[in-house]
C-alpha cells in the first residue's frame, strides 16, 4: 500500500535518481553556471545552485565548503581547453588564428562568467579569480604562443631573440589593456591589427 | 568688554585667518590627498576635508556637491604635470626617461591615492576615476611618447611607420598588465628591460 508519507517521498526522490559522484557534481558545476549567468556572483547562492542542480545542500557543502571554491571549479571546468598551436605555415597567420582562440575563450559563456565575477566580487576572492585567468587562460595561451615563435624562428621569419618573457606579455597585456580602457571586444579585424602593426615588427628578422 | 560669546566666536575664527578663492580651495584639495592617504577613500567623508581644511561643511559642499567630484579634483589637481620629451639623443635613452618619470608620477603621492581609490571605490565611481589616469597620466604620456617617435624617425633610428595607435598602447598596456598580474612595481631594471627587449624592436628599422 503506498502510504501518504513514501508517496511524498517518491515525488521527492522519483524524479531524479539518486546521482553519485561525477555525474552529481558535474550537474552541480552546470548549475553554478547557470546561476551565475542569470543572477551573477552576488546573486549565487549554495541554496540556489543546489536547487538548480536537483539536489541538496549537503551535497554541494560537503564537496565545496565555500562560494569561492564552488565557482572557482565551475569556472575551471567549463573553460575551453586550448588545442595545440596553429600552423598555417607563417608566423602572421598562426598568431592570428590563436589569438582569435583566445578570444573565443574570454568570451565563451564561462570565460564571461569569469570576468563578471572578477567584476563583481570582493578583493580577497578577487585573487582566486586572477589566478584562474592567470593558470586558465594566459599560461596556456603562451605555451603556444612559444610554440608559433620556435616554428617561425626555424623558418627563418622570427628573430632568434623572440623567445622573451616579456615579448609573451604583450599580446595578454593589450588584449588587457584595450579592453579595460577602450572597451575594446577583440573583433576579429581588431586583432589583425595588433598582430599586423605591433606582432610582426616586433618579431620579425 | 569682551563678553563669553565673542570670546567664543573670537576662538572659533580666530585661529585661521578667513580664506577665499583659490587660497581655500588649495587647502581643502590638500586636505582632501591627505585624507585619502590617512583613511582611504572608504574612510573619506566631506565632514572630515572639512576639518582638516579648518574649515566649515559648507564651504567644502558649494564647490563640489559630491565625494566624486572632491576627490577626482584633488587627485588631478595633485599630479605632476609630464614635462617636455626627454631628448637624450637615442630613442633608447629617451624612452627610458620618458617611462621613469610616468614610473614616478604613478608612484607619486597623488598617483598611490589614484590607484588605491581605484581599488577601494564602486563601479560608478570608478569609471570616473578610470578616465582621470586616461586624460592625467596615459594621454599626455602618449603626447611625449609621439615626439620622441618622431625624434628617432628623423634621425632614421626609427621606421617611419612606427607612429601607431596600438604602438603607442604597448608601454601602457605593460605597464598596468604586468602591475596587475605580477605585482610590478616598475622599478628601473625592470623598465630598461622592457625597453630593450620590447621596444627597441618594435621601433627599429
Amino acid at each position: 500500500m503506498v502510504t501518504s508519507r513514501s508517496a511524498a517521498a517518491a515525488r521527492l526522490e522519483g524524479a531524479v535518481p539518486r546521482r553519485r559522484g561525477p555525474v552529481l557534481e558535474r550537474a552541480i558545476l552546470e548549475a553554478a553556471l547557470d546561476q551565475l549567468g542569470s543572477v551573477g556572483w552576488s546573486g549565487l547562492t549554495m541554496e540556489g545552485v543546489a536547487v538548480g542542480a536537483q539536489t541538496g545542500k549537503a551535497a554541494v557543502y560537503r564537496r565545496w565548503p565555500s562560494k569561492e571554491d564552488l565557482v572557482a571549479d565551475a569556472l575551471q571546468a567549463g573553460l575551453p581547453t586550448l588545442d595545440e598551436a596553429p600552423d598555417r605555415g607563417r608566423v602572421r597567420e598562426d598568431l592570428y588564428e590563436l589569438c582569435r582562440s583566445i578570444r573565443d575563450v574570454m568570451y565563451s559563456k564561462p570565460g564571461f562568467a569569469l570576468r563578471a565575477v572578477l567584476h563583481e566580487c570582493d578583493h580577497e576572492a578577487a585573487e582566486r579569480f586572477h589566478g584562474l585567468i592567470t593558470t586558465g587562460i594566459v599560461e596556456p595561451f603562451k605555451r603556444l604562443f612559444r610554440d608559433v615563435i620556435r616554428r617561425g624562428i626555424a623558418r627563418g621569419e622570427v628573430r632568434s631573440d623572440a623567445l622573451d618573457d616579456l615579448v609573451l606579455d604583450v599580446i595578454p597585456a593589450m588584449m588587457m589593456y584595450r579592453s579595460k580602457v577602450c572597451g575594446s571586444e577583440w573583433v576579429d579585424d581588431e586583432i589583425a591589427d595588433v598582430i599586423d602593426r605591433v606582432m610582426v615588427p616586433l618579431l620579425r628578422v
